[in-house]
């Protein structure tokens, strides 16, 4: 059996940032540690309807994390970018399993846009967090995010992105290799994502190949307006799934849709589903943009 | 079921140092490589008497670490802190877990001192180590420290600490939300510190509720003196645990007491005890400041 | 039973680089983030002699890595250096077992040469890469390192190694302590090795004790020369194995050859042989310094 390998390599050479001195080489350590008390009344099961639990959690607006940002010029208006990010619980110590939650390396280019390659955000998440999401000041409201439940679980491995924008457009296409993974994987899609002034409005589609050849495929329209304190949004999200899922298809699509912090979904019932929809309408008044205090750096 | 949350958010912002330029950022990484070769005559069990071995270990003074350390000036003496601090073995390249062995964040006020949430050292540890340490010179010599076996584990998740300083004088509470763990995990505890020249003195207590309710108590009381070169240190611990423990009770009391680093204790026998008393009286002297070498960054 | 312990603690004191104005210290994050894409003709079973397989790789050229690189000017041509490297795959996100792949502190001397203790690279490792290496433009082409596969698992744990240069020569002795594990990992090694101009040459010697207390021993023989954009190399390899291998010395083994990042080697029949030879005769030609693109820092 004969092997043929063809190689298209955005890669890193050896190096390290002293010895390119012909370079512009920027390393960031960026962070987010959050934590906050929360006391919540009725938790528990239903036989201990008075049942009240006061916690310390890891995120109160965001989750905690911590990366490297790695920006390089390589001139003519071209740079290497790479971006490696952890999430861990403030609370307890805890890593996210993968550890690295984001890493990818890619170029950016002032003229032809960004390629970038490895586990990364999917448009969907892209489109909605920067177009419509429900909560803008954060990067996420930890306690509630439904749209995350619509993004086929907000990031993917094996992916290639590319991203331009041309005047007040933005666009992108993303496909993931399926590698022939027992949970599938293979994904394409892309999105397109208009902004002017203190509007903005998108439209993007992306599909997730299981590992039976089956498809889920998820649309999302949306839009957003921003005037003094007041932002105004709202958003549609569907999901549809292939009939004939796999059981291993199923867990896939459950990791996708369940979970408290994708709006509370999940049950039995709910993931028989083959289809899903969402419609949001959020309003927002942000108070002073120094009311949230916190550890930036 | 109606949910109700109150949320005290004391959170970090999106955002990077270089986009603050208002503020004053620090990150800092830190850490201890530390590695050493040990030779123990008569290892192994009671049937090889003469056994001997030579090992690597990771740690002859302290445990490596690495870490983060962040600080920002929030102007009218109040600065945003955080830490994220992990353990590793020098020696295998292995990690802690929770990998974050501590993970917090917080503010401190010139003058309305300081509180921190998250995973972190608990009251003991701090007044122990800043007080009447066995070995002040190092974190802990890894190879004895008895201190830490009364110390209920050194550190917790899901703590809340607030620490205050007034003249000679240093105090601090603690209080952990349960959050209703198999394990447990409630706490609540305080400390009081008094310094002044070379002579240091404090008193402290913390409580630890087991998953069955159950509880252990710790009481411990010390002082130290510095003159030159000398130093000589005293301190009194005490550990007093509820009746009826269950099994899982009785293994998170295990990890507090038992394993070699918290000074050999941990026998069948010893662990069914329900009250463990420590009395320790130290004297050091410091040949050089420079005689330990090492990788401090 | 009585202990004794004598140690050599080459250690690190507790501090951060700000504390020591008295020392030049630097402290340096370095990283390669490295992916690519790869297409595969007749990959996979047998049966499926046609079937093609696209797939995002984490490292074109190079595994993917992170670290912290410490320097620190003790005066006197002292210098203490340590040194922590993760390896990570790009592509998922995901991290290396043991986290940290490179874990050890150390003493470089100008005169006397380096001392370092922890998880390291071993002497055939050091030997081959800086010698004759098939790939020598990256640390490793990821997809052909046949001498890896003899290098007995390029690292090990608990190692003490030693390197000193004279002139054009350059040697290096390593041991690493056993520690009575089951896997074993006692080992002795060391190569010296001869450089000037374009010419290199060099022969090292390592063995590695398993669980049982028998031995592996490798034997490795090597030169480049370089001129121009051409680099001509050639090695020589042998690993021989003692005759009654336990089935965890065999597992351990097998490690080290198996593997296809390690040259393909590894079936059942070729991990029962008792002995390896290698030869290998290369010749590569470098377009351009230029011609990888990548995200050094």
């Amino acid at each position: 059996m004969q092997k043929k390998s063809s190689l298209l390599a955005l890669g890193g050479l050896m190096g390290v940032a002293a010895l390119n001195a012909q370079a512009q080489s920027t390393v960031q350590i960026y962070g987010i540690v959050d934590a906050a008390v929360r006391h919540t009344n009725n938790q528990g099961p239903a036989g201990s309807p008075n049942g009240k639990l006061t916690e310390l959690i890891g995120g109160g607006m965001s989750q905690s994390r911590w990366g490297i940002n790695v920006t390089e010029d390589m001139g003519g208006g071209l740079k290497a970018i790479a971006n490696l990010e952890n999430r861990f619980a403030t609370d307890t110590g805890g890593v996210s399993t993968p550890y690295f939650q984001q890493s990818w390396v890619g170029l950016q280019s002032s003229s032809y846009g960004r390629i970038t390659l490895g586990r990364q955000y999917n448009v969907l998440f892209d489109l909605v967090t920067s177009t419509y999401a429900s909560y803008p000041y954060s990067p996420y409201f930890e306690a509630y995010k439904p749209e995350i439940g619509f993004a086929l679980g907000a990031r993917a491995d094996n992916m290639v992105k590319y991203m331009a924008e041309f005047g007040s457009f933005r666009g992108a296409v993303q496909i993931s290799a399926g590698e022939k993974a027992a949970t599938g994987g293979k994904t394409a899609g892309g999105y397109l994502r208009w902004a002017q002034g203190g509007l903005a409005a998108g439209l993007g589609y992306q599909n997730y190949e299981f590992g039976s050849g089956r498809k889920i495929e998820a649309w999302t329209l949306g839009g957003s307006y921003r005037v003094g304190p007041w932002y105004f949004n709202t958003g549609y999200g569907q999901n549809k799934v292939d009939s004939g899922l796999t059981q291993i298809d199923r867990a896939v699509l459950g990791a996708f849709w369940g979970g408290g912090a994708n709006g509370g979904f999940g049950g039995p019932a709910f993931l028989a589903a083959d289809k899903r929809d969402i419609v949001k309408l959020g309003l927002g008044y942000q108070i002073t943009p120094q009311l949230n205090l916190g550890a930036h750096f």
